[in-house]
């Protein structure tokens, strides 16, 4: 374990579940929580590219609450501000993968830990100290800081600016596809986790390793290592 | 009808049906035609915003083929070269919207009409030359010029550019929510095209009209001409 001196985490999807909110949806509406959740965060994807390209940067909790007023109109449900209220806020309290306090644990005795994601600066430390995972982060990094979301070259370029190491020095670690594709493109050597038997993307790279869970990361480091 | 001097089309989804290439999707893998082309579409959008945001352009021929291999694959399904060069051709056939032949023949009398649109124009040109619409077409504009996919606000620029009106004089006409969302960004008095009762999308524009098929444009063209 030496010449990986980083390892750089996407938050939503790799270390905490997107889909922890579907009960609190099925307290709105019953039985359409999975559906939902599932629109949800395709569109809240779909408008940081859209937002992206057209230089029309609002930042992730806008966003997110944008892509919910979607989802519950295209479903002829009611999408007032109240109860998009509470579904937003629930981004601030999602679960971490069971999995993701130990290893992290584990890690942090050897490597530096951080997070790069998409969410704000509040969003993150929102999410990160309702989890209890503040002690094991050196730096939240937020695409706020450039106002442009993944997969933009820029953004991976805050992990090795911040972080002070050369970006053959991280890992970096996602359970996006795409994400890890772009991860890959900038020059991270590149965990993709594959949770749910996923298909990587066809962007015409393919990520260094792949795990089925984080803990897994513990086995395999060594080897993209060396 | 003074103000508005050209009409410029997307062609993918408004001019033309995508999902026109489901009888032939069907006759590999019987049952399963609409739900692949779905899935096919939705990636193949994907792809253009993820590799317009990596800087990684390809052109949308390949794009298609990826993300039609991806489909494949992920329902674990044959994904060998040759039916995908059989099916990614079919984009080339693709089948104009009923409506399509007659409105454009009629708003030529008094527009000059474009396409500006994903596709390179090897597969633009197949497509109006095989539905017998290249005389009605001033220009067909691809983002191929440029590199980079649609909502980048560069890429509505070339209408003005290669047409030589204002932005302002060029009706854009998109069924696709996020296209449209993205031409009235850049300036343009834009048209939803909205076939199917969709929503549109949560990105802080509205169009200027919304129509539920092309031949509506003839009747309610002068309420926006003013």
């Amino acid at each position: 374990m030496n010449s990986i001196k980083a390892i750089v985490f996407d938050a939503y999807g790799t270390l905490f579940d997107v889909h922890s909110v579907i009960p609190k949806i099925e307290s709105f509406f019953p039985g359409q929580g999975k559906k939902i959740s599932e629109i949800w965060r395709r569109k809240q994807l779909e408008y940081t590219w859209q937002r992206s390209l057209m230089g029309r940067y609002r930042d992730f909790g806008k966003v997110t609450d944008d892509a919910l007023a979607f989802t519950l109109k295209s479903l002829g449900l009611r999408a007032d501000a109240e109860i998009r209220y509470v579904l937003v806020n629930e981004y601030l309290v999602l679960k971490p993968f069971p999995e993701a306090a130990r290893t992290l644990h584990d890690l942090r005795r050897h490597k530096t830990l951080a997070i790069l994601s998409n969410g704000t600066p509040f969003m993150l430390q929102g999410l990160v100290n309702h989890a209890g995972f503040r002690p094991f982060f050196s730096a939240l990094i937020s695409v706020d800081t450039i106002k442009i979301y993944k997969p933009y070259m820029g953004i991976y370029q805050l992990a090795p600016s911040i972080l002070g190491v050369g970006r053959e020095e991280i890992l970096f670690v996602s359970a996006n596809s795409w994400d890890a594709a772009g991860g890959k493109t900038f020059g991270f050597p590149t965990c993709w986790v594959n949770r749910f038997h996923g298909t990587f993307d066809e962007l015409d790279v393919t990520p260094d390793l792949i795990v089925s869970s984080l803990d897994e990361l513990i086995t395999f480091l060594p080897q993209v290592d060396l």
